[in-house]
């Protein structure tokens, strides 16, 4: 066996978390040749006892390796440096400034991301969700919070759902106006399956959230676009559609649009509303960015002037938490909700009551109310800078309006395609996990996940990336 | 304000946990009238202080109190007792021996259950998995577990499962031919979505899981029921369907059939999937309880011998854990995978990664299987128990068959509706919380989650409440 423990090298003092280290020093023997391919690697309760370590401690360097895509299990066997692995060598674009005094190992593992607005999981209460969970099964717990769970999510979280809706959005639901779902999407499937039959007219923004699109369409739904103007979709062209064409429905974001990020003005929300009201359609009100709103305070929705009759109103905790933390809600008439229920009882039964009991908690305790609090303030000054960085370096490059909330910034690039600028962030390992619309010149380009050395370093990479693409090109 | 702190007078020696003698003391002076309906209670701060607790014991006696509804929640007001509250004063019935030395509150809250079959989550490893959640998200994880979650499951766990899924079943899944659902119900709900065009026919039993029946019907399928015996779906009736009939999949639970218990033998899968070869139609063989069989080895699935090309092969770890805590998965065709993703991803985009990473974690550890192993043996004498004890209290009441495995006996109960029965029994605070089936004189009693004085007591009060009946009737 290999000499692991001279191999890894921990630094007591670092910044940079045990685990990841373990995985550089790894991936730094297998760039450089020394590890070969194929070799296997010690177990992680071997390595882990030779480290003195945490058995989990090695298994997370493991998985953070598997995941990278360097190793492999083979059942039976054992993990392995991978056979096929193409060793990268990383050639820096010539006129690039002096990277900063990384090993190249860091250089060559991490890569850099900016994707299209996701919020930031280091500021967020991932950890005092689950530490409450914890608490919540290991206190002699009844049966009451494993087993006793409603089909439309536990009463608790509904009920101070209900406050916590009526405090910040002056919506007056009661817990049986609501239903606890896996985020935004599955309230919209949810809502979609109810109200749509297979031919019926949902209008749309173009460009749309492109997964509500192909909801509405699965489900039968027939789309009918209209165009976003900076008001959020054009009203006018609303009110000329639903004189010639029965409509069944409209999807809205209001705010922020997604993808442009434009916001609903108030009057526009009360005419479309009237709108509703008189032609009998459905408005499908996805307020996910609500929280997120650094112009004044937010504007009020359209289902706070409604309160659940034309409105269903969908709402999501997954920008406070993260992401992958699928945890949503959906405000509407009972019998909407009624019958949400009879279909999320067939697609997963229920969610989880742990995990809606810890939120119902932290929502008690104020703790989600004051991370929406602290993050906006962060978001706000990291839009901030994150604009007015694009202006200096890119002024004629690019254009943009600042956002008046929300997590990314809408950009289009002067004649070049967002996918060319991919493929060359890539090479300087900055990954643009972003979609592309229009012409392929257009994407949103998140600033809430990136703090201030972030912000510098990815736009720094950015400009380089078009300096030379411009060079190469004349 | 009432002096709450004389009023709840915790017992630091007994076994009931501190938040529930909040509970019951609380319920005591409801009862008594010593406490008028409508009374404003103390803020859970507030109580906390008084009674130097933590302030999460509080609400959780808040929330126990809630879920029995016993209080109500009125915003921006505070916790109340509800107004409109029916005080039960149980009568016991006259010939019911003399109940043991409990106070008289702890009998008027406590409702024991019989449900129809789950798991005991006082012996599951739910505890391990928030722990490890927890560990996770304190861990400076990076943002490949907390973002980086595949639509298809955590990389980790379905490498794990594959590999589990060997072990245990002799199944040959690679990742690719998994994906990580909410639970066997979501994978019946993808399945079917894919496979499924309306008016197709499924061959279900008679009986059959109802949810499986409602998701076939809801997604425009048609059931063809067919007996089924002690060997599980009548094997000959379905060789007389196939030829006169166009059937698109049949739906089994081989091991064990729902409600009835029965286990298909190896012979009538081989024939079956010998059928499904022939004609070209899908097996969805939901093997939900195949870790829970106490008659000797588990008999391989179909799916084992097909290895993903007629068979949908669907499993759960809810059994394992909790029933709330959903998570299944779905070995099938890669090209029946993919489908399932897109539809996952219209559904609720993915699972948590978190907490996929830690079923993941707690497989590699082992700590799964040895849960299981675990729970096996205690299964196993429970049943042994309680179908012991069933004969002997009720050799002439009911008919049943001591089951090969699982969690639950199927009971034929003799001139008596259960509907009746559970109206009785929960006079004596037995809920007996089962579906009934046929003429409602049967149903699924579950011994799983029941140790051994839950057991000889809520048999001892059914057997009460059914003398009690036939004695009224007579």
């Amino acid at each position: 066996m290999l000499p692991w423990k001279t191999i890894i090298r921990l630094t007591p003092d670092t910044r940079r978390a045990v685990y990841l280290q373990i995985a550089d020093d790894i991936t730094a023997e297998i760039s450089s040749g020394r590890v070969t391919l194929g070799t296997k690697l010690p177990s992680s309760r071997l390595l882990a006892e030779q480290l003195q370590l945490n058995r989990k401690t090695v298994q997370l360097a493991y998985d953070e390796l598997l995941s990278q895509g360097w190793i492999e299990i083979i059942p039976y066997k054992g993990t392995f440096v991978k056979k096929n692995l193409p060793i990268l060598k990383p050639k820096p674009l010539g006129f690039i400034r002096p990277s900063s005094p990384k090993s190249p190992t860091t250089l060559a593992v991490k890569t850099h991301q900016i994707n299209d607005g996701t919020p930031d999981y280091r500021i967020a209460p991932v950890t005092a969700l689950y530490k409450t969970a914890r608490f919540l099964t290991e206190s002699k717990l009844s049966k009451s919070v494993l087993t006793g769970s409603h089909f439309a999510g536990h009463v608790s979280l509904r009920q101070n759902l209900a406050k916590y809706l009526n405090d910040t959005r002056a919506l007056t639901p009661t817990a049986n106006d609501l239903i606890i779902t896996r985020g935004s999407q599955m309230s919209i499937f949810l809502a979609c399956s109810v109200i749509l039959s297979p031919g019926d007219r949902v209008i749309v923004g173009h460009l749309n959230y492109e997964s509500a699109n192909e909801t509405i369409r699965y489900l039968g739904g027939q789309l009918v676009p209209v165009k976003v103007t900076r008001h959020g979709l054009d009203i006018d062209q609303i009110e000329s559609i639903i004189v010639t064409q029965k409509i069944k429905a409209i999807y809205i974001s209001p705010h922020h649009h997604y993808p442009t990020t434009v916001t609903m003005p108030i009057e526009h929300r009360l005419k479309l509303l009237a709108l509703a009201q008189h032609h009998g359609f459905y408005i499908l009100e996805d307020d996910y960015d609500y929280d997120y709103h650094y112009a004044g305070s937010p504007i009020l929705p359209i289902a706070s002037i409604d309160q659940g009759q034309q409105v269903i109103y969908i709402g999501s905790f997954s920008k406070i938490l993260a992401p992958s933390i699928r945890m949503g809600y959906m405000y509407a008439h009972p019998d909407i909700i009624s019958r949400c229920i009879t279909i999320r009882k067939l697609i997963d039964r229920r969610g989880d009551p742990i995990i809606e009991k810890s939120l119902s908690i932290l929502i008690e305790d104020g703790d989600i109310q004051r991370s929406i609090k602290k993050a906006v303030k962060i978001y706000r000054d990291r839009r901030d800078l994150f604009c007015k960085t694009l202006q200096h370096k890119f002024s004629d490059q690019v254009s943009f309006e600042t956002p008046d909330g929300g997590m990314a910034v809408w950009v289009k690039f002067h004649n070049l395609k967002v996918k060319t600028l991919k493929e060359t962030t890539l090479k300087q390992h900055l990954h643009l996990d972003v979609d592309t619309y229009s012409e392929e010149d257009k994407c949103r380009l998140g600033f809430a996940s990136l703090n201030e050395d972030e912000i510098d370093h990815h736009l720094t990479v950015l400009q380089d990336s078009i300096h030379w693409l411009k060079h190469k090109n004349t």
